[in-house]
């Protein structure tokens, strides 16, 4: 294992936070509250130890997929540690188990928490709190490609480690000029957002904190009514950038650079697509006779079908009410998820979509053993190692869906909610169905299940895998490492 | 398609039904009940349209997978259709729809009910009610192979489809001398258990119903109360029969021609059984403070994991009450069923073992990617078809459970039972949790409720394939067949 590397890795990420919790040190100077000097000094040691980490690096270059896996599962863990450091001391979210899991939550674009009252933070907190969100969603990582031009063969299993969906797909050819183009596009799409909420006379504070939410695919609400408080127009706006948050960006990568052709070549954006449409009307002609205009009905089924597809776990309305057949359409798109490449969380659209696919070609062969059908994406031919790695999230998310699901509930909740707990954890939606619905919260649980519930979020975010890595004996066995030296 | 083969096999399958609804006669006669004259017409009735079927078969050899999928899966069908024929007709279960799915319910080993009054019925019905269970456990069409001398080429293939596991293991080579011993087998032990029964006070018919129900891992009673009302005696019988009943009959099969060696090396069974010892310490421990003696907690816990790992469905107890993390294990035994080639459902161990192995050879593979980790089971490489059908099955099996869901929510019921319909009729389980609980039934869901569990208890008794391939446009497409003729 090639710790400096690794190591170097990690405080090169521990400086970009640092720098970036500057952000809610200037909210809080703004609004001066006396919360603001727990971030600056958070901050400071963060950039510290971010420094020392990176003082000695040895010039060793055996950067394989193990390390980037290492290295990335590690990062996020110690950037959520960090992250939490200024709820706890300043006193806003005092239990430091629940101040992890709330920054964990919000790194992770998950948007869960075990606030009760989210309106007695102080506005550098909710500020820090959905700022995360922003930060998690395009990348830590892909931050940093961005930043160290030098960063050798390391890039592209740091990127393969982070990036979302069953393929990593580049728009431009260069590493960094990828993390470039993509956090282009992503800071002005988000910027876009904050000025039309602004013009549907949305408060500045609140319409950054919603974008952010929305452009990570987080859900973290600054009111305690979520988004049900803000005008239709606003819901609207909310909704289509959700929608368009959960777009593969490689889709606006081809449009910045007018390869109109390849765009529409994406097939994973049509299903996308489709699926919002095909929800939408269920839930609207479903649920049609709990609303008294069929606007708000309308309204309400947009909203949480580009809310729970995306996993960003906004809410204006509490869908627990909703008829079964909707919440059971909201409880299948939370395992759909959004576009590969999006800042979504989820199995994603195109990895269900070659799942389909492989199943039903296999069916036609058991049928006519004579036809060779190849599982097409895009129009190109599905990779035989694709297909593979697919099979292999797929059997590690059901496994530590069931192991999860087993720990918690040990807390004596009811199936419902330990259910949609674990699935809008792992899928990085936010709220589930009964206690932990868009109207309740995750405090009740006890510490090893929100424990629990981190793992998830983490697993969800980074798919799986990762997680996996980092705590596989394999993965940190000399007798291995051994091996493989004597072999070279 | 081969159509004439399909019906010859259909017609032989009617005839061997006809002939065992003579038993159900026999019982109505010695009861002397007015039921018994439907069972005499439907047996004579269905033996007529066998022999039909059977009168004209052309001489057409070209049997593949393609016809074995759709022979199996119209047998079942067809044997459903006449097996519920009786209790329509006799006024047992006047509603044609609850018939079907109690008797759909009946062969596939199942064991859901709709029946609110089980001690209504007539012995008659009573006794075909477990019987089919009897039928369906080691099958209809291994019980035909064992009849047919000349079938020909199509033995395997509609061995290969009704035949639960990833793979077909045959014990014995020649198919039909196989057949023969898995049957004297099933028969001996079935046997045995009625004796042992008897000594344990239980009343002939309890124990010939109860026996049927262990055997083929299908979970009909015949008292209101379930098992509750037996001596524990008898309570601990039925529990280290149905483990017995869950065990791959290979390994039977080996002890009997005493390969000992072969016998030992069946892998499965060692995790089937550690799951099990496993599963009883939890429960037990977990339950232990809502019993009055630990014996009572002890007996409860092994009855009902026996009962649910294999798919019987039997229960002494409302485990409604069980704390969360109990109902937990249970719902996962659920999914991970018995051993393959058993009479028992779910997704069988051996298929998660193969899922979990490859997961970790894979996962050590990222990490190692020099490391060359086949899946081995039983000393065995498995396999890249065996791992490729284990894939299409989960998926199929997913997707399946995805859409039955979402159908059956449409009845609005809440999500626990919604949840664990599908889980108990999909495994072949019977019971679930809340109102489709042990003191449950499934009365209350509407007829295309009922109807798609009678697809999804098909589907999970032929493991899925053999309904899609029923139902895949592609099965029946004149243009494929034109094609493959030209070629030839």
């Amino acid at each position: 294992m090639n710790f400096s590397s690794i190591f170097y890795i990690i405080g090169a990420v521990l400086r970009v936070e640092g720098v970036l919790m500057l952000l809610p040190v200037v909210v809080g100077l703004v609004y001066g509250e006396k919360e603001t000097w727990s971030f600056l000094a958070v901050a400071a040691v963060a950039f510290l130890v971010g420094a020392a980490l990176c003082f000695r690096r040895k010039k060793k270059s055996d950067f394989y997929s193990r390390e980037g896996f290492v290295a990335v599962a590690l990062s996020w863990i110690v950037i959520s540690l960090f992250g939490c450091s200024p709820f706890v001391i300043s006193g806003d979210i005092p239990d430091f188990v629940n101040a992890f899991f709330e920054t964990v939550s919000g790194f992770t674009t998950t948007g869960s928490s075990i606030l009760r009252d989210v309106e007695a933070l102080s506005h550098a907190s909710l500020f820090w709190r959905s700022f995360t969100h922003w930060i998690g969603g395009m990348g830590v990582l892909v931050f940093l490609l961005m930043l160290l031009p030098g960063n050798g063969g390391a890039g592209m299993f740091l990127m393969k480690a982070e990036s979302p969906g069953p393929q990593v797909g580049k728009a431009v050819p260069k590493l960094r000029q990828n993390a470039v183009t993509l956090y282009m596009i992503y800071s002005a799409m988000t910027a876009i957002e904050v000025v039309i909420l602004l013009l549907g006379r949305m408060p500045l504070f609140d319409a950054l904190a919603v974008a952010f939410g929305t452009a990570g695919t987080g859900g973290f609400a600054v009111k305690n009514s979520g988004l049900a408080s803000y005008s239709p127009f606003c819901q609207y706006v909310v909704t289509v950038f959700m929608i368009l948050f959960g777009v593969n960006f490689n889709l606006y990568c081809f449009l910045f650079m007018r390869k109109f052709r390849q765009a529409a070549k994406i097939e994973e954006v049509r299903w996308y697509l489709g699926a919002i449409l095909l929800s939408i009307g269920a839930i609207f002609i479903n649920t049609l006779h709990i609303f008294d205009t069929a606007e708000q009905a309308f309204r309400s089924a947009a909203f949480h079908v580009g809310s729970i597809i995306t996993t960003t776990g906004f809410s204006t309305y509490d869908y627990n009410v909703y008829p079964q057949f909707s919440k059971m359409i909201l409880l299948g798109l939370m395992f759909l998820g959004a576009c590969a490449g999006s800042t979504g969380g989820g199995l994603k659209v195109s990895r269900v979509v070659i799942m389909l696919k492989s199943a039903v070609g296999e069916l036609a062969r058991v049928v006519h053993p004579r036809i060779v059908r190849k599982v097409r994406l895009d129009g190109k031919v599905v990779e035989h190692d694709t297909m593979r790695s697919i099979n292999t999230y797929l059997i590690s998310f059901i496994f530590v869906f069931v192991f999860s699901l087993l720990i918690v509930s040990i807390d004596d909740f009811g199936m419902t909610t330990n259910f949609s707990a674990v699935s809008a954890t792992i899928n990085n939606i936010g709220p589930g169905f009964d206690i932990v619905g868009p109207a309740g919260n995750y405090a009740a649980f006890s510490n090893l299940s929100k424990l629990v519930f981190c793992f998830d979020m983490l697993a969800g975010r980074l798919e799986v895998i990762p997680m996996l890595v980092l705590m596989n004996p394999v993965t940190w066995s000399r007798a291995v490492i051994l091996r493989r030296r004597r072999n070279k």
